[in-house]
């Protein structure tokens, strides 16, 4: 029995309230002795700290870095070894495409094809504006087209994402991308019968490009790799019984946030946007995610100041949280980004729990180091769901 | 998806280069108020403590005594609830017997068979230099055939190790030994029908044993038990990219790292022998696994100040394998072994990372209980590789 079938047997709906703050990218490493989050002066996360349970959490498993989306699903509750998320589908999140149920996405490139071969895969690095001028040339060349309905969403540069809606599409499909210059188009094959289908509609829509394009000087052909269908994954109100509600800016969140059934709403680009719709919308969900980013950004730079100031600004907002009296406040990230590494990393992320039925560990302070010696003690990931579902009394008991 | 699919997809080669000193055994039980570790001055390892990060591991399961064999199979990464080794393979790899795959194995017994009775199962616990003439004697009479090819090598007194080599042979027997005086003779029983050849053989073998074996007083037939083909183990190369080397004095574990794809030396006797081998091949690979065997004997003696000295001992060598400057050392052991008990135990294993991306616990001392309160955390054995591959910076990036 897996925690999903535990979970549809024992979530209750009720009146209490979990508010999810990820702070993206949290957990650090030492420089002069002290860690990102030790050198942050926090004095709102260290009198939480005071009065919450602290713990460790493995996103995947001890010693594995972990992309941002295997890290969010196992924080969610879904286990990350079991849902793969595609490169083309979480590209497609990441651009605000919207995916269906059965639509087949994948990330695309302009390219240069000249005399049969592809002499540049990246088209000379098109501006973004040709890139959108090349993908509204072609929307208007497939409006109107069923079966499939075909629609392509202009990225940077020479990146797009294509979406293919039709029925019985599959995704086994190998890249159609040479992968290096001067050689010939490769077109997407099958790796199963049932993605036949998949690959006559992608190998006549990449000929389909070429016949649109001809007249273009760089970007006369299309490269697509990445093949994923919208994952099939159980939905949050389904499986734990929540009206869960996602503040985030950065679209791949929100986007992540909606497969699994969250509400998304707009958010403006600051950190206090994130806090105003929480309060506007506060009474009318049960279960809060919000993503704050800043602090994975700087750590991504490894600007190890700009990781400090991201942590004191974020700590400075946790009195408006307070303010609403949640339930289950916890304090937590997705995967750590020392600013000493320059990008994420395998580190364990530093988890504060803060609910009346917490046993305090009484640290003084939000640290990676309290947190390894807290009553939580390390655990994966996975465990937060269950844990937050807990403490806010939305699981029945098991057995008798 | 398991660790091992995580495994091959997410590993790289590198430069970087891994120490795994596996001091077995070294896990104890206070007397007087002091476990073993505690009691040892290890002013090295303690230093090490300083600037390391510190957990406990179990082996299999918490309350759960591991052998050596499944012991070291979960440090090495493979779970060792997945990869049984059986007894007969065990014995022959600490008897230095060469394995190869497909090759059928057996634990065997001389024994005294008079008027169709098995009057004695250990033939008079023959000395160990009659068990060697017998066994020379029965490999004279085999020499030459083939199919099977059929070898003993001799154990201890009445002990020895069969080996058959042959197409087709599988390990579903059952034991050909009465396991009880004065009953006859059993033979070996195919418990599936992939299994008939291998009884055919052993018992055509048996038989063949008590007509070389006529005149002989006391060790005139043999009983054979614990069946086990080469067990089918990915090796480490291909799991986890490495080029990896063993530095064990003992056969069995010797045994074990070549099951796993590991390089094995000669080592001499002496404990500087481990590290003059170290030495002398560092340049040649990327992952050494050093195995230590005074403490776990010592501990198996219940001798608690012998197992003292055996720690300290080792902790006099720590600063050869420093000089060499491994990206990752892990000073840990395949189980405890407290003199109190005098034998192997279920308590967790003392674990220390060092590596410029671990997070310092700043703990003052490598014992069992800095461990407990150690940043890592109390963690299965299992996850000991990936942990030292991430912080060899020999793991991609899961997920995006």
């Amino acid at each position: 029995m897996t925690w999903e079938d535990l979970a549809k047997e024992l979530s209750v709906a009720t009146e209490t309230k979990i508010v999810l703050l990820v702070v993206d990218g949290l957990g650090g490493l030492p420089v002069d002795g002290r860690t990102e989050l030790e050198a942050a002066e926090t004095p709102r996360l260290d009198g939480l700290a005071l009065k919450g349970a602290l713990g460790l959490t493995d996103p995947v498993l001890m010693g594995v870095t972990p992309g941002s989306g295997p890290a969010h699903l196992a924080l969610f509750g879904y286990d990350p070894l079991r849902y793969r998320l595609g490169r083309g589908i979480l590209e497609a999140l990441g651009s605000d495409v919207e995916v269906r149920q059965g639509d087949l996405v994948a990330r695309g490139n302009f390219a240069t094809l000249r005399d049969g071969l592809i002499t540049d895969r990246r088209a000379g690095r098109i501006p973004t504006a040709e890139g959108e001028r090349l993908c509204g040339t072609l929307n208007r060349a497939f409006a109107g087209r069923t079966d499939p309905e075909i629609a392509l969403f202009p990225g940077k540069e020479h990146r797009f994402v294509v979406r293919f809606r039709a029925d019985g599409l599959d995704e086994a499909l190998t890249d159609a991308d040479p992968q290096k210059d001067l050689k010939a188009p490769v077109p997407a094959a099958p790796m199963s019968p049932r993605a036949a289908k998949s690959a006559e509609v992608v190998n006549a829509f990449l000929a389909e490009v070429v016949s649109v394009l001809a007249d273009e000087p760089a970007a006369n052909a299309a490269l697509l790799r990445g093949f994923s269908l919208q994952p099939s994954i159980p939905r949050m109100p389904e499986l734990y019984k929540l009206d869960p509600a996602a503040l985030a800016g950065y679209p791949m969140y929100k986007g992540l946030a909606r497969l699994v059934g969250m509400k998304t709403y707009p958010v403006g680009p600051r950190t206090s946007d994130l806090f105003d719709v929480l309060e506007a919308h506060w009474p009318e969900h049960d279960f809060f995610y919000i993503h704050h980013k800043a602090a994975d950004a700087a750590g991504e730079d490894g600007n190890f100041a700009a990781k400090v100031r991201a942590i004191e600004e974020i700590d400075g907002f946790l009195p408006r949280i307070e303010a609403l009296k949640p339930d289950v406040l916890v304090v937590t990230s997705d995967h750590s980004t020392p600013a000493l590494l320059k990008g994420h990393s395998w580190h364990p992320n530093p988890f504060l729990l803060v609910s009346p039925t917490a046993l305090p560990d009484a640290a003084a302070a939000f640290t990676e180091r309290d947190c390894a010696r807290g009553g939580l003690g390390r655990f994966p990931s996975l465990g937060a769901m269950p844990l937050m579902l807990g403490h806010a009394g939305k699981l029945k008991k098991f057995g008798a």
